[in-house]
């Protein structure tokens, strides 16, 4: 028996259970064995469940249990989770998880236990839920230099900018109606201010460039500071906002960096019109050009459906580790992304004339009394700073492209 | 040494040597060992190659030497390309191709061959150039059933579609300009009347439904048949004319169908904004949702890119077969797409008051003196003809979803 024990039986975790139980002649089918879930590990009871005979509370009936060979970590944050991964890998079983936060902080680390285990620690749900983004990469792409990686990586964040280029919602509203309908927390936080597509910006940047990339480094804006007026000027000018992880590294690959903002998007790229929760990545090679990944990235069997895609692979490798994995990072291989030029948009307390004599060659999107939204040449971060001194800066953000 | 011979030194052949130089780190890193090209065939002379030394025209010294672990056939059509693949096969060596042609119609018989020889016949490269789809599909999606894909397969007409869209040119002169651009070749019969698109949705029918899809059984149809005024009252309605190749399953995924046809593609629909010569193929798997993967369909080096991730694949599975393949199909499994229901845009002779009372509950997008474009209701292609026998239909589409 190809066992398999589930840790955490939240949406995700109980998404896992369903998709190995409903799909587990295909499974079967794809592992060349059949994969059976042993245990469920929750502090909660589920005396109702269908599968409540599973259930175990105590961790170190998995630990020893030899039947055991791949442990499904959907606990999410970096206290259990972290202390569960570590031994289970330790115990020679192999990990796959969906927690971002976990892979980010810490994932160098568990892969390293991994390799000398001879295991696997697989984490395609981490980023996109399941979108086939991290294989694609590791394999498909393979023959490639990346030197760069962006892309819409929040559903609930999209969710919001899309209901405001939309019906003209404003910020807040918007945001209402996300948790109405349950696309944001009643703690929306890690998702607005952009701390989960930062951690999976550092994800894909660790498999793109083979170097770790903390996310303490990386510069995150999330979208509060979006109002609809923006929305309007980018519009005009054929722009959508949205909020970009966006990792670049240099040519020579010596250094390479990261951050998250919101960055208007010109309608023939393809990710403007990446909607309501649906996430898109573009990665480019230096042999394929830009290739784009589209899908739902978050959800219960959407990201049920990339754990089990891992969970397959781990059994058919199982005994065989595969290589997956990047190097230690240092701040001496990550630089500031401050230096990143781009044309900017600009929305300030100047007129036209002004804001030409300050920027030189803007195009003016259009404005009202005492206030001008304009686009700037392309220029680094400290060069716009320098420049904005003379010019009350409403809103600030990147164009891309 | 891991040595690759590459057979056919044309552009994506010449591609493959090129990315394998260029990128050799990348690629020795990705393989975990170094890969160099031994050998080139081609019965030309290119004496100002850089790689001169490499030619050689005489097959038998691949075939006989141990060195020589993948071969890569980008011969295209069914001649030497079988032969040689058979033969490649037959003497131990993994094939690596991009012939979709060889793939579609004797992919089976190669994939046996390659099995009971214990070496690995891979082909990413024959579907959507340098887009990672079939790799994806096998494993990242492994956990799905998949009922349906379809998709944009073939950039020149895409190219020639979209020209018409965006610029109001004719067939006629859409096909001119892209020959002259070149990405249209001077025979383009093998674009244009839909053969290389049915070749694509045949592979990719074969490894989601896993069983053998005939070229012969897919009903195929063109896009000389578009003209710029459907496209002017397609767009009216918030449409675009897309060339699509799909394929269904049978919930019960007992039967199967496909075929390629012109569609219109609503605006929200993301391939309707995949644009030139762009591929994007969409995938629905019951836990996944809808999957898009968006990239550049054909040219050197994103073909050469999916090429050679097949050649490090292998590399990493020297003496250990992948399972990729399907069964062998048969007329009992297919079914006739006719009976795939959908609604139907239609411009005919008729006002639209005979198009209602032929047709009862219609969608009337416009028309002139004697003409009328509409869109019906879902029905079959049976229902629908036997409808248009009272009706002189001048062009008749399938509308998707």
């Amino acid at each position: 028996m190809f066992g398999v024990a589930v840790l955490g039986y939240g949406v995700v975790g109980s998404g896992v259970v369903e998709v190995i139980d409903k799909n587990f002649d295909r499974v079967a089918q794809s592992a060349a064995r059949e994969i059976r879930v042993k245990y469920i590990v929750d502090l909660r009871d589920f005396p109702d469940s269908i599968y409540k005979e599973l259930f175990v509370k105590d961790f170190a009936i998995i630990e020893a249990d030899p039947e055991v060979r791949v442990v499904v970590e959907t606990i999410g944050g970096v206290g259990a989770a972290y202390e569960f991964t570590r031994r289970s890998l330790l115990a020679g079983k192999s990990v796959v998880t969906s927690n971002k936060e976990l892979v980010a902080t810490r994932g160098w680390e568990l892969l390293q236990i991994a390799k000398e285990k001879d295991v696997n620690y697989l984490f395609e749900a981490s980023v996109g839920g399941g979108i086939p983004i991290l294989r694609p990469i590791t394999q498909c792409l393979a023959a490639n230099r990346i030197n760069e990686i962006y892309g819409i990586l929040n559903g609930t964040t999209n969710y919001i900018l899309t209901s405001m280029i939309k019906h003209g919602a404003s910020f807040e509203d918007a945001l209402k109606q996300a948790q109405a309908n349950g696309y944001a927390e009643q703690n929306p936080t890690s998702d607005i201010e952009g701390i989960d597509a930062c951690r999976k910006i550092c994800i894909l940047a660790d498999l793109c460039f083979g170097r770790n990339m903390d996310p303490d480094w990386v510069k995150t804006v999330g979208i509060s500071a979006v109002t609809p007026v923006d929305i309007h000027y980018a519009d005009g000018a054929g722009y959508k906002i949205k909020l970009l992880g966006r990792a670049v590294s240099l040519q020579d690959g010596t250094k390479a960096t990261a951050y998250v903002a919101p960055h208007l998007v010109r309608e023939d790229n393809l990710l403007a019109s990446v909607d309501g929760v649906m996430n898109g990545i573009v990665v480019r090679g230096n042999a394929i050009g830009d290739v784009m990944f589209y899908g739902a990235g978050a959800g219960k069997l959407p990201t049920a459906s990339a754990v089990v895609a891992d969970i397959i692979d781990a059994a058919k490798h199982d005994g065989a580790r595969k290589y997956i994995g990047w190097d230690e990072g240092s701040r001496d291989t990550f630089f500031d992304s401050a230096l990143l030029e781009s044309r900017w948009y600009i929305r300030a307390q100047v007129t036209a004339a002004v804001a030409r004599s300050a920027f030189g060659d803007v195009q003016i999107l259009g404005g009202t009394d005492g206030e001008t939204a304009f686009i700037t040449s392309s220029m680094g971060k400290n060069t716009l700073d320098s420049t904005l001194e003379s010019v009350t800066a409403l809103t600030v953000f990147r164009v891309l492209g």
